[in-house]
């Protein structure tokens, strides 16, 4: 049986930037049968429903997903989609690349982000006209698994450590919780992990990039931090990322729809095709993954570059030509 | 009967900058009374209690209060002072200076940050040996007192407007109607108001800092936001703040109390004495304000300057620079 890809291009330009990627995962070697799966405001408007359980149910049996992006009903579809398909971190890169312009050319940083909890919980109340309230949720056991990931991935990485942000002298039982834990599961395994505030990590980032590498954050700070390193290396157009769950995972660019520039045929490719790299590489295919991220690395820094970079190239003529370098 | 400053110089280099701020502030010519407050970890060894009571009522009746730093028990200060002035908005200006090496030296923003609540709420229960929660609160009538004073701030300034960062498309009911009542305000003031999500805000923020001029956030949001700032102006030695109550404010610079270098002589007092001009102006002495921020301004671009700027002047060295230059 050949591994099974979903395929969800959504809204905007991840009806660009998906079949870009999957162009480049056909031109690899493995055997993929690709499935594709509707979300975003599109099928919302048609059906009413943002992600038709076809599509749910699609990420939830596939060996692995590509998602583009969606515009208004994002969360409505990433979150759930994180969710079928077990999700408990999301892995955000942020790597500037020769060729690309950047704040922070030095920045070479991967954030592991819990992807189940915190404000993410979906408890929220109105309990009378003026006052509502929200309910952060933090658990030791996920705040664990999210540390055995962490200090696989420094394992496998070869990485000194990696550092743990937080907000625990503010929210003590719920952060300090989390922070406890992932120091536990750091010192059981003999890993080295140093502690830091987030909004101190929000400043140090900028002034010395290069003292951190691989942060492990709460949900949203995750989303806060690692969207502050994109923009030190130039913006989202880069970023890709994977939600890795015990069985199966879903693979993303961290960039949205792009609803200024969608229908263009100019967005840049090179996060959906960092992504199929990661997708690659989860599925044990390393050779090809790495590959992948050389080619599109070569082409960052040689061109064809898109217009968000500086050149005239549209998405086909970079993607033809990671798929040249691929050959 | 003369303005009552209340002085709490606290930990670390809180007690070389606070000093350096209160000489400043003793050659402009306003009649102060300053009278000196205790707290931090050295009156939490002694006493058992970071912030005595009778500190804390000194800031409660003081006319203005100038806060210096906190060590380890930071929280333990600096939240209930800034109750006890009833603060319910924290104004941080980041900008960049000439003479200061920045990331980014076209920054030049103002957060205003919520100060009462959100996740500062101080609501947490450890449920089981494995989950604990955090309950965010957000009140419209908190929400709409900090608009009303952004939009006094927006035309006091002659600002074009202001933007309203929060995380609504995940906290909807929350930062919904923390959103909602911000841009209503705005609305029956006809004062232009954007919305931005705080995540697209950090990556935005590196990559055209000129786009944003006032910045209205929740209290967390506001603390990571304006530490992202200090990173692309060259730190946090050089951010004041004013925790604004109806009655009375507290005076802070954003930096903590720097153990490493405490006790050398060499803290850049910046950031307390542009924190001693916004105390000035909120009393009223608008000229004097201005002119120890214009001569704080100058000895930054023309020296001497402390070692963390590359100088190697002493904190005194600093101060009498300043005074000297409002003669
Ligand atoms: C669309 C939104 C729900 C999402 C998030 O907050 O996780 C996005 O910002 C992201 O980071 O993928
Ligand atoms: C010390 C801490 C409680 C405080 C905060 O989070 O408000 C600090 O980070 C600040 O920004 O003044």
């Amino acid at each position: 049986m050949p591994t099974e890809i979903a395929v969800i291009p959504g809204d905007g330009i991840g009806r660009e930037v998906t079949p870009a990627a999957v162009s480049v995962l056909k031109a690899t070697g493995p055997e993929f049968e690709f499935v594709d799966g509707k979300a975003g405001d599109r099928v919302a408007t048609e059906t009413g429903a943002a992600l038709p359980s076809e599509t749910y149910d699609l990420a939830a049996e596939a060996d692995a997903t590509l998602f583009g992006a969606a515009g208004e009903t994002a969360a409505d579809v990433i979150l759930p989609l994180r969710e079928a398909v077990g999700s408990f971190v999301n892995v955000r890169p942020a790597r500037a690349y020769p060729g690309v312009d950047s704040v922070r050319p030095e920045t070479d940083l991967v954030f592991l982000r819990e992807n189940t909890e915190g404000v993410y919980s979906g408890h929220e109340s109105r309990l009378s006209g003026d006052l509502s309230t929200l309910t952060r949720v933090v658990t030791t056991s996920a705040s664990e698994r999210l540390a055995e990931f962490a200090c696989e991935y420094v394992d496998e990485g070869e990485y000194e450590g990696f550092h743990v942000a937080h907000k625990a002298n503010v929210m003590r039982e719920t952060d300090g919780r989390f922070r406890d834990a992932v120091i536990g599961v750091a010192d059981d395994r003999g890993v080295d992990c140093e502690e830091v505030l987030m909004d101190a990590f929000a400043t140090r980032v900028c002034l010395e990039p290069d003292e951190f590498a691989v942060v492990v954050c709460p949900n949203l700070a995750g989303d806060v931090l690692s969207d502050l390193a994109a923009g030190l290396v130039g913006g989202l157009g880069m970023l890709p990322s994977a939600n890795v769950g015990p069985d199966r995972a879903l693979f993303e660019p961290v960039h949205g729809s792009a609803p200024d520039i969608a229908g263009e045929g100019v967005a840049n490719p090179a996060a959906a095709i960092f992504s199929a790299a990661m997708l690659l590489e989860y599925l044990g295919h390393d050779e090809e993954g790495g590959a992948v991220r050389e080619a599109m690395k070569t082409v960052l820094s040689e061109g064809p570059r898109t217009p968000d970079l500086g050149g005239d190239a549209s998405t086909d003529d970079v993607t033809e030509a990671v798929v040249s370098r691929l050959d």
